[in-house]
């Protein structure tokens, strides 16, 4: 292994630029900073690296937490794939990398975050699944961790987050449905904790009772956010008397079951009932007939995340303290045909 | 911070257990291993860990290196995921974490990878996308980091691999279209040099002279592994005179859009065409007809992987010698109504 000498010596660079290039400050052209790095690997230097982040407690890695389950592993969703790339984008500018970090599905998500602060693994994180009450934010605000939750939380007073508009889209939903002179329109929500399913369940009751519609607790359905979850909550349904003349889903995915167990019955959605998913995604694309849904950049949400985790740590403050607040992202009606059944008053 | 002095004594337990829990070490009870890795990240004990990192070289982190592209978002795959699960549950069992390193689309997988090894981040690697010719298995065999590369390659001489059984999946499913008569058998094929597609055309290629049948490259069809690449290669099929009356799909997705091109012009699997598809993943499923394809447990797969790459860890070579070897990967007939189409001669 050579030393920080030697590598100056051997590329014909003064050592202060090999130990600036080595320690990602900004002032190295990037093309000196590729050879260096290259030197620096090709003689093994790479060692020190491990010194270095001992000495500024900074590895350049964030990390990105997300849960496994065989829910997540059978939806083989395009959320968290989408974001990495926008995420990168921004990060790689700085030197800074992106690693997944997967929960495994039996263990719990604050025990495996505190094995994850303790391996001092990453600079900086990005959490996940954020449930309504979530441990998890109070860890890392303790450990001094700059962090963006994706997902709002009642927990840890004072943090920085981003969450999709889930308000928005029921909102948009409610009022279309109730436009076509829906009155009973049934919605899923998923069995646990995850604040989404608080937020857009009271974001469907207030436009409900704005539209002048009482809010029925017969009308929300538990289920899965899964494609089965979607076969089960058609199920379900389908014994709800009088049946509901649509459905809001709240994830995309679960339209490919619904859709399967309603043409079981006979029904035909856009036909018989009107449906409406949440997130437009590759896969809905191929549902007959389309589903309405909503749009959103995963790219554009993955570089907020990081412009405003970024904004978070302590070397970026300040040019990205425009991205140093919350955020409600917005998502765009993509129509379809799926609710295009109107009730005749 | 306090020191391990301050530990032992505020947990009441000797300073070597602390020592050794803090250090992995097998002879500790689980239990207090957790009280102590507990007080340590409590007592802001935990920055201690970058420095044992620096004094054993070592993470306890296994690193998955995952390739994003804009036609793996678009698929949104089961299959690393699926793996995940399977991996880890071996490696907690000795105190190891996974984190996946995902490759931005736009950079070079071998610069990605010098910056992760450069980074010190991980103690040993898993690769994917293995290429016919591959310099991240020379990069890591230089770097002396443990690795496993998921797909066979002509690089890097002896090194640790494990691949799916391609051979046994073109043999099988050339015989079982052969004894349905058929003759004229296209195969799609991916457009890079990832080498899963070599292996792929040259085991069709020996099944068919097994069956006294000539290569015929016009039947070889070059299309992108994603859904719309399915679609294109229909496309593509459709175009050839005299037009092939069987098709084996090199990757499942590619299904979708086959199935859909086919329908477009009239044309349905299984009864005007017979179609086989690769692995077996939840989204086949939904296809109508069902499609022939082969099965195999991703967390088994996973397991194993973890296994052989634990066989290759300095602190864990004798309990895993048995994994001390290559393997190829075997895939199992899941038949469904896709290739019922038969030829009669």
């Amino acid at each position: 292994m050579k030393g920080i000498h030697q590598l100056a010596k051997h590329l014909d660079i003064s050592i202060g630029t090999v130990s600036r290039a080595l320690n990602d400050k900004p002032d190295v052209n990037p093309e000196t900073r590729k050879r260096v790095l290259e030197a620096a690997e090709k003689f093994g230097y790479v060692a020190n690296q491990s010194g270095r982040s001992l000495r500024k407690g900074t590895t350049n890695v964030v990390g990105l937490m997300v849960e496994s389950s065989p829910e997540s592993i059978e939806n083989s969703d395009n959320f968290f794939s989408g974001l990495t790339g926008g995420m990168q984008a921004v990060l790689t500018q700085h030197n800074l990398d992106l690693v997944m970090l997967p929960c495994p599905t039996e263990e719990d998500p604050l025990e495996y975050l505190k094995r994850m602060v303790a391996r001092r693994l990453v600079d900086a994180m990005i959490i996940s699944a954020t449930q309504r009450v979530d441990p998890r934010i109070d860890l890392l605000i303790k450990a001094k961790i700059p962090f963006v939750a994706l997902g709002r939380s009642t927990s840890g007073g004072s943090h920085r987050w981003i969450d999709l508009d889930f308000e928005g889209v029921a909102n948009s939903a409610v009022d279309r449905l109730v436009a076509h002179g829906h009155r009973r329109i049934a919605v899923t929500a998923p069995c646990g904790d995850v604040n989404l399913g608080h937020i857009f369940i009271e974001a469907y009751t207030s436009a409900l009772a704005r539209n002048g519609l009482s809010f029925d607790p017969a009308l929300v359905i538990r289920a899965p956010s899964t494609e089965s979850g979607g076969y089960q909550a058609a199920s379900a349904l389908l014994t709800i008397e009088p049946r509901p003349t649509a459905v809001i889903l709240i994830y995309e995915m679960m339209a490919i079951g619904l859709y399967q167990r309603l043409a079981q019955a006979g029904i035909l959605p856009g036909k018989d009932i009107a449906v409406i998913g949440f997130r437009e995604s590759p896969r809905a694309k191929y549902l007959q007939p389309a589903l309405t849904c909503y749009r959103l950049s995963l790219n554009d949400l993955g570089k907020e995340l990081a412009e405003t985790l970024l904004a978070l740590m302590p070397n970026q403050i300040d040019a990205y303290q425009d991205h140093a607040r919350n955020r409600i992202w917005p998502l765009e009606l993509a129509p379809g045909e799926s609710d295009s059944f109107r009730v005749e008053s």
